[in-house]
């Protein structure tokens, strides 16, 4: 009936996920980690402050003993990308931040559902798969569901038209290797790139479509916000509220998170992203549409990217 | 800044519509309008008690001349189908309530969207395209978007999916002419017929989907629902709602509703649904699926069905 | 994590609560069970089939051992009131019902909340007390919350102020004898009937307040609404919502509804409103506000005629 | 019907508060305005990013022009409070950016609620009230919105009980000076103070509430969360939310907000926060309760601070 959520981190990332909870009702306790003290003590106090103009909720600075009944664990401790710093490169630090937590928190919230965000998520969600001993499908990574938000967001600005309505993913890595796999991108019904007059919008500049541009959009709008405004939290935080909003549902959603692959396209033991179907018990399945013979090259690409960085870390 | 809605006919899906937004805070004041003036008071009064509990909203009993500064109308007025009763039967007398309604309405909210639900919902869509003297598309009728709403929950029960990540549309005729054009049906980028296992789901049960069998479940279960209980008026109301979402939104979005054809698919001078493109200008463009020759035949022969009556009616 | 709820009484007030909270996203699943099946199975598909429009939600209809693991019980089965009939007059029949009910649904739903609807409410809530075996702090009736609300709704439209600005109770018996304890009542901090000038509103219409007018509103707008529409419905089903959604929140709220008395001004072994708190505990305290001697008065006299119809019942 | 708010300073409180409002909602166009331009478009290319997940919402960068037809205009430009720095101390450089943008904006929009958050809020919704030519009840100040829901969370805290409950109020100056009429202070409807046992909660920790710790705690608590995180923003962007809220909805709402006094208590000629009627039009009325000599007399001594920072600027 409750809803525990245990945040791991109260940096930007965590505290404005923990403010969207509080503002959207999402859960009914929170309970705020974080090695400093003080920022997650101060973020608490703000953030419960204003609950008088919310739904009812508890929120709390604490520790790993608090976590206890934790439905959902989102981790988002450790550092953020910094402007022009690959997201690779952060690895072993934060895999060791990961080694560091995870003990801790498994010991207290060994029935939750996990969410890993921190950077690099792909490599941190395998990572979290190898060192927790907790069954992979309670193990989920923010992975491209950010990327596919950019991508839905933009494709709504060119098109005019909600993102409600556009269904178009971005795959692989969360990181330079990712990928649209255009050729199953649609507009209601229509197919985006190839819409043969399909698309008809009284008013809309017919500007056409330039693929190339929106992905390389996508993959340097995360650094292109963290030079204006130092670190990019909001569209993240708003994430991944949509992905504890469906473990907290009570029917499965097809996003693209980052989890245990087996086999899929040809791929193993590696975590990134593809249309998982996932809901109240975790990673439930995965609907992989057919893709062209290049979309899967690049795939395979991200997944061996990914593979290599996980080769150099010591996890 | 304020969102005012009339609600012409305070029956079960009048008074359902009002009540929904209500409870979800779409509307900041609705009037509503009955011949019946005693049903309209105690359908507001019944509704207004439960305010307490509500976003702030006003509602009331009202007459035409509190319908002014309406931004949208709606139109709910007229019999219900009887079980047994085709809906096509309806027609005539409906057509007499909507000529009837119509200059009433549209002297004192010449401005506002207009959505007609009170069946045969097209012909009546077609009919007040022609007697309101407004343009077409500040005109929508609620069409197939509750077929459309029953196909999807369907679907999800029978994939386990949220609804959220199905794409189906029901086209053509509110009625027995409905079809479903399966061929640009997905599950997140699968085609849902022909998946040559894209889709994999731990758990669920593999029974194969029988297409005619859940387009029979679609036509039927409106009447099916009317034997059960007297009327439909839930399923209804939420998407009315949902339209009225979207008008009082800031984008366009895709959904099957019904509006003027002006030679889509090579039909013309009729309303029905295939997906268009609306927002709060109103229907402003739409989105054309290719389909199968088989599909488009049966689109042209829902078309000929609502010629047909529309020849029949005294518009 | 799952919220679930059993609705039992699948008529017009259960119907309403059960679509409202598919509306409003309150539960994650709903059983609504009834004696008549056919109209269960026609509300749950009614309502089901608009859920592509909500929150993922589960509806059904089912029975008693589909109840298990349910978080709340609501129990709307009865008989409605008809027009002219008191509230008095239904209770053995009602009783009946209870007493048959009570021993089915706490066998499978053993550590539910469970809240009663149905008339006569304050005796059905004392009755299900002595007959179902719970701890008294699990059973809530909706008793004068609904009262409270029209209550607030009435004053509201009086001062052109939003109800959540208003804080006054209706208590006593959910009928003829409940009242409004004045003293008590208040606009902001400042008393409703003794303001002194606080209360300043440019304007608005300096109608004087008459609180016999306003009670005598409250205790029949119940009656009108039922000669007007046949039956009420919206209102209590959105003040039983919003029970629940205090018993799935985290805090707990003050409101008045009918419990068993254990001395509280001087009244015992009777169920009925005065402002219980209560939370995801159930009922767990109350809040006494002092009154004049005569409120107090009128709350004996209020306890007294309960006490009347209970001996008259065979529970 | 659309919803536009303007935005000016995209500061942190700025940011949070159109973030808000994108997850909750609350607007359906939001401009941002800085003079750091680079700022306002990285947080409002963040928030976008995330509007997949939201309501249909636009968000954007821009200039003065853009804010044509804004409903509402929140100001939130200015320095921030730095730790140890009394709020009266920043007055004359914000009142001359208050100088610098108010011809700007009340130029593109002159037909909104202005609603005034940079500090010395009550100096600047003072100054903006002389400077911008527009009508009083138009511009509103957060003033102390912020501090009774720190009052309100913090008492919700020590009686377990929610804070929609508690009906308590902190008046006066948003700085030093405030404080809290304990005498109109009521949970439910009994007094908080003085609850002559009217207050039962089983298993309440039966803390003897102490009102100067409680209001140090308030004063202390913006500092505090300076300290411990750099700046407060959560409970504020919340706070000004719920004032769009009541600005949107259709009813009146009484909250302590800050608005020029014309003889209530005797004050005159100063912005302060008592508690204000105000909804769709802007301010239009007070609720005055009854307060002790000692309470007018702090009131009183707000007034006379105020005065004194005013007298010092230059307006
Ligand atoms: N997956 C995505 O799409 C995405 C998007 C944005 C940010 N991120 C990542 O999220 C992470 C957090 O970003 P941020 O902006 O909130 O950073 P931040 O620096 O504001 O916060 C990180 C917090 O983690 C805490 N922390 C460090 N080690 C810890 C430990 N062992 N235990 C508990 N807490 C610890 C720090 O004290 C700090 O408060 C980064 O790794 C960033 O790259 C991911
Ligand atoms: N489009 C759809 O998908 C859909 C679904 C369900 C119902 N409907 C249709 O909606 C309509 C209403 O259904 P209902 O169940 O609410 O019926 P109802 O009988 O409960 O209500 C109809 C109301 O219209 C009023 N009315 C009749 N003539 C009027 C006039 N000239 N002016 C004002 N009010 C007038 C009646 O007094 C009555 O209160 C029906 O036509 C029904 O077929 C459409
Ligand atoms: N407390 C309040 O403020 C308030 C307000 C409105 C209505 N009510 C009460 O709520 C009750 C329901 O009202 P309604 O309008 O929904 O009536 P209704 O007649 O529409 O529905 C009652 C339902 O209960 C079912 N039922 C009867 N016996 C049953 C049993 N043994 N097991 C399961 N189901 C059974 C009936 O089949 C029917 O579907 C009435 O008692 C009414 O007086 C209370
Ligand atoms: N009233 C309250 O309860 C309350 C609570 C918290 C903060 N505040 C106040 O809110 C204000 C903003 O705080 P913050 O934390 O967002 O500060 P911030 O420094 O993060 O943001 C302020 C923004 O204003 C911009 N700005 C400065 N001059 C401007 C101008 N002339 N035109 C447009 N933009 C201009 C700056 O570029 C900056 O981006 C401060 O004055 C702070 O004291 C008030």
């Amino acid at each position: 009936m409750s809803r525990k959520v245990t945040i791991i981190g109260a940096g930007s990332v965590g505290s404005t996920i923990t403010y969207t909870m509080a503002v959207n009702g999402l859960a009914s306790e929170i309970v705020m980690i974080d090695v400093n003290t003080e920022r997650a003590l101060g973020e608490a106090m703000d953030i419960r402050q204003g609950t008088p103009f919310c739904s009812p909720i508890q929120i709390y600075a604490g520790t790993y003993e608090d976590a206890k009944d934790s439905d959902v664990v989102v981790i988002t401790s450790g550092m953020p990308r910094k402007a022009g710093q690959s997201r690779i490169d952060l690895a072993q630090t934060n895999v060791d931040v990961i080694r560091e937590i995870a003990p801790e928190i498994v010991k207290h919230a060994p029935d939750a559902i996990y969410i890993l965000v921190s950077n690099p998520v792909d490599v941190l969600t395998y990572t979290f798969c190898k060192v927790s001993g907790l069954p992979e499908n309670r193990i989920i990574g923010s992975g491209t569901i950010l990327d596919t938000a950019r991508l839905r967001s933009r494709l709504a600005e060119y098109l005019s038209i909600s993102q409600k309505s556009i269904h178009a993913y971005v795959m692989g890595e969360h990181g330079d290797s990712s990928f649209v796999p255009w050729s199953t991108a649609r507009v209601g019904s229509v197919e985006i790139l190839d819409d043969k007059g399909g698309f008809n919008f009284t008013g809309r500049i017919k500007a056409k479509l330039n693929p190339e541009e929106i992905e390389q959009y996508i993959r340097t709008s995360g650094g292109k916000i963290i030079e204006r405004k130092g670190a990019t939290f909001y569209a993240i935080a708003i994430s991944v509220c949509h992905i504890v909003d469906c473990l907290f549902g009570s029917s499965n959603r097809v996003m693209t998170v980052s989890s245990m692959l087996h086999g899929e396209y040809g791929i193993d033991d590696v975590c990134l992203s593809i249309p998982f179907i996932f809901g109240p018990q975790g990673i439930c399945g995965n609907v992989l549409p057919a893709m062209t013979e290049q979309e899967l090259e690049k795939l395979q690409h991200s997944a061996d990217v990914l593979k290599g960085v996980i080769k150099q870390v010591n996890i």
